[in-house]
């Protein structure tokens, strides 16, 4: 196995349909053919407790949930998360590729809900612990894509994917307002690309920075 | 029944065994024999997602739980209760009588717990929406009373109990410590007089806040 001091901590982000959990699962599939010891996981989620705050969170039950309940609980999620699952892997050399990070709680919670992004950093300082990804990859789709998608599957909705359009659209203009502030560490890639195209562009991208 | 332009938020404060749940009933009691209308609630807790929040934040199989993820799923808790039922109650007049609220999270995740209050002042503001008790009673007994009492009722610790007494002394010296620091709206009560006493001393000082 290839190791180094400290590993990486990828980040894969985007709405709904853009592609990026397809586009990890092929990025960990690469990463380990090449030898490299590669963590899966996703928020809210990759723990026990973080878990059982994901189910709270996307039930279409919980329809009464006040948008302060919704950050506080992805913010527990990602401070059980990153200290029983991510620093450790990142800390014994491990690549971490995690399906949506703080980029969705700006994104979401910021520019979908309208919560304070000053506010949102802080508090996702002290839920993170301080950490940050070392790349974050952004699957930029339109939301009439996003949708089509979702349709396509045919699946039931979950409490987040149940909102309008105006919600998504808002969502995706805080993806891109990301991207273009911060373009060294978040990487906006055409997620309407076929699924090998991108996939050569994420590794592209990754391996630079492994390297 | 009586009415007032804006109600009351009261709060009962204070370590396991206290003595603050008997007394709120009691506190209760009387205040709906004078015909005021009385809310009744508890933290965590208080609405159907505060209540499952609780269940994660209670049981004893989330042992590994962290104290930021324990912390922010009572912000949470706390986010929900408050626009759900406290504020509307205050809002129409009632009388909101609640078990537990910030001075828990001072003295039980800021002293208990070492993580810093300036910080936990910041985001229990926005958790409660800036709202603040009217009056809150601390029953102060000591760890011995707390855990002998505990222990006479016989029934399972939940994850919190089951911390040691070092834990419990720095939480009850941080409600010491509130108490001190702003003794017109907290209220320090000697929880080691009798029910018949301390009931009285409750409700002189709840009327005098009222009227």
């Amino acid at each position: 196995m290839k190791k180094q001091n400290r590993g990486f901590f990828f980040t894969f982000e985007g709405i709904d349909g853009c592609g990026k959990s397809t586009q990890l699962e092929l990025t960990a599939s690469a990463l380990k053919a090449q030898g490299f010891n590669c963590v899966v996981t996703r928020e809210p989620g990759g723990t026990s407790i973080s878990t059982k705050i994901r189910e709270l969170l996307l039930s279409p039950d919980n329809k009464e949930m006040h948008i302060q309940t919704e950050c506080l609980l992805y913010m527990a999620a990602r401070a059980q998360h990153v200290r029983e699952v991510i620093a450790p892997a990142v800390n014994r050399g491990d690549i971490v590729l995690c399906d949506r990070f703080e980029q969705a709680t700006f994104a979401y919670q910021g520019y979908g809900r309208g919560l304070n992004i000053g506010f949102l950093r802080e508090i996702n300082k002290f839920a993170a612990d301080g950490l940050t990804p070392d790349v974050t990859l952004i699957f930029d789709i339109s939301v009439e894509l996003s949708q089509k998608r979702l349709s396509n599957i045919g699946k039931g909705r979950d409490r987040l994917e149940s909102e309008g359009a105006g919600f998504f659209r808002k969502v995706r203009q805080g993806y891109l307002s990301a991207a273009e502030a911060d373009p060294q560490k978040i990487v906006l890639l055409d997620g309407s690309k076929t699924v090998e195209e991108l996939s050569a562009e994420v590794l592209d991208v990754l391996y630079r920075h492994i390297e």
